[in-house]
C-alpha cells in the first residue's frame, strides 16, 4: 500500500527533531506491524487549501500509479484561517470550504481518501476560527462519504503539544505532540480498516 | 534550512521499517544537534533521471520559497539501468547523462545543490551498469561544480545492506542499509559544510 499523505507543516512534521511527523510514525509502526506500507509525505509549509488544490492531484499522481494500491490522506486549514493582512484571513473561509470540497471530491472519486482536521496552534483568535472550520470540514466530509478525524473533538491532551510548541517555533511541537497525533490516527477505525486490509501488490 | 532530497525509491526510504531512509536520519541527527533543518522528501519508487527531470522543479519550487534558504540534494540512477524489455534500460546511458545534465545545470544554477550518486542492487549485470552511470555522473558533476559523493567508491560495508535486501524485496535495505549511507553523507565535506553554515531565516 501507498499513502500519500498531503497537506501543510503539521503533515510534514516541522519542528520533529525525530523528522518523522505523525505520518512517518503512523507508517513506521504499521511497517513493524508487517504492513508491506510505502510513506509519500507531501506536506508543505505555510500551504493553504488553494495551494493544496493547485498541486495535490499532480503530485499524487506522480507517485501511485494505475497498477498501485495508492491511497490519500488529508490535512489542512490552519494556514487558511492565519491572518496576514488587516485581519482578513489568507483564505475566506466559504472559499476554504469551496477548495476543500473541490479537493475530496476528485480525491475520493479517484483513490480510498481520509481527512485528518486541523490542529490547535495555542493562538486564541486563530483557534477559534480554526475549530469552525473543523466543524466545516466534518460537514463536506460526511456529504462526500470521506471519513473525517476531529482534533477538536478528540480531547487529545494538548499540554504536551503546547509545551513542545513554546520550547520550539511557539507553533509546531516536537515528538511527543506528533506521537499524541499518530495515537489517536492509529486508534480510528477507518485507519484500522486500512491497516487490517490492503496488501501491497 | 530546508533542503529538497529529490530521486527514486532509495532516496524515498523504501524497505525501510522506520520509515526514515538516509535522508530522514540525516536531517535528524542535524535538527539533535541544534540545526534547524526541514525535511521534504521527494523520492519517488521506479522514477528514472527522465521522470525526475519532468518534475522535480514544480515540487522544489513549492516548497522553497525565494526567501527560504533553500537546498538540493539528488540521487538517482538505478532505475535507468534496470532492463525491462529485449535487455534495454528503461533509459539509455546517454540519455540519463543528458537528463542528469539538464537537471544539475539548472538546479545548481537556482540553489546549493549536492548530488548522491546511486547504490548498488546485488544484481550483477545491473550493478555493473550503474556502476559506470556514477562514474559518468561523477564527470559531470565535476563540471558543473556540483560536489558529487560515489556510494561505489566509498568502500561501504556493503554486507548489511545486501543482507537486509534479501530479507525484504530483494532490492531495498532496511535500517542498517539506510544508516549506513547517512553515515557517509554526514561525514562528506560538502555536507558537513551545509551543517556548519546555514541557518533558518
Amino acid at each position: 500500500m501507498r499513502i500519500c499523505f498531503i497537506g501543510d507543516s503539521f503533515v510534514n512534521g516541522t519542528g520533529d527533531d525525530d523528522c518523522l511527523g505523525w505520518p512517518g510514525r503512523l507508517c513506521a509502526r504499521a511497517r513493524q506491524a508487517g504492513r508491506d506500507v510505502t510513506l509519500y509525505n507531501l506536506g508543505i509549509r505555510r500551504d493553504t487549501s488553494a495551494d493544496i488544490l493547485a498541486r495535490w492531484e499532480r503530485e499524487a499522481r506522480a507517485r501511485l500509479m494505475p497498477e498501485h494500491d495508492g491511497r490519500l490522506v488529508f490535512s489542512f486549514g490552519v494556514n487558511d484561517c492565519v491572518h496576514e493582512v488587516l485581519d482578513r484571513p489568507r483564505v475566506r473561509e466559504d472559499d476554504a470550504i469551496t477548495n476543500a470540497n473541490a479537493i475530496l471530491a476528485r480525491a475520493a472519486s479517484w483513490r480510498p481518501t481520509l481527512m485528518i482536521g486541523p490542529p490547535w496552534t495555542g493562538d486564541p483568535g486563530l483557534d477559534a476560527r480554526v475549530r469552525r472550520l473543523s466543524e466545516r470540514f466534518a460537514g463536506i466530509c460526511d456529504d462526500l462519504s470521506v471519513p473525517f478525524l476531529s482534533l477538536w473533538r478528540a480531547q487529545i491532551d494538548g499540554e504536551v503539544w503546547h509545551q513542545e510548541a513554546v520550547e520550539g517555533d511557539g507553533i509546531h511541537p516536537n515528538r511527543g505532540g506528533y506521537t499524541r497525533v499518530a495515537d489517536l490516527v492509529d486508534m480510528w477505525p477507518p485507519w484500522r480498516v486500512w491497516m487490517g486490509a490492503g496488501d501491497e501488490q
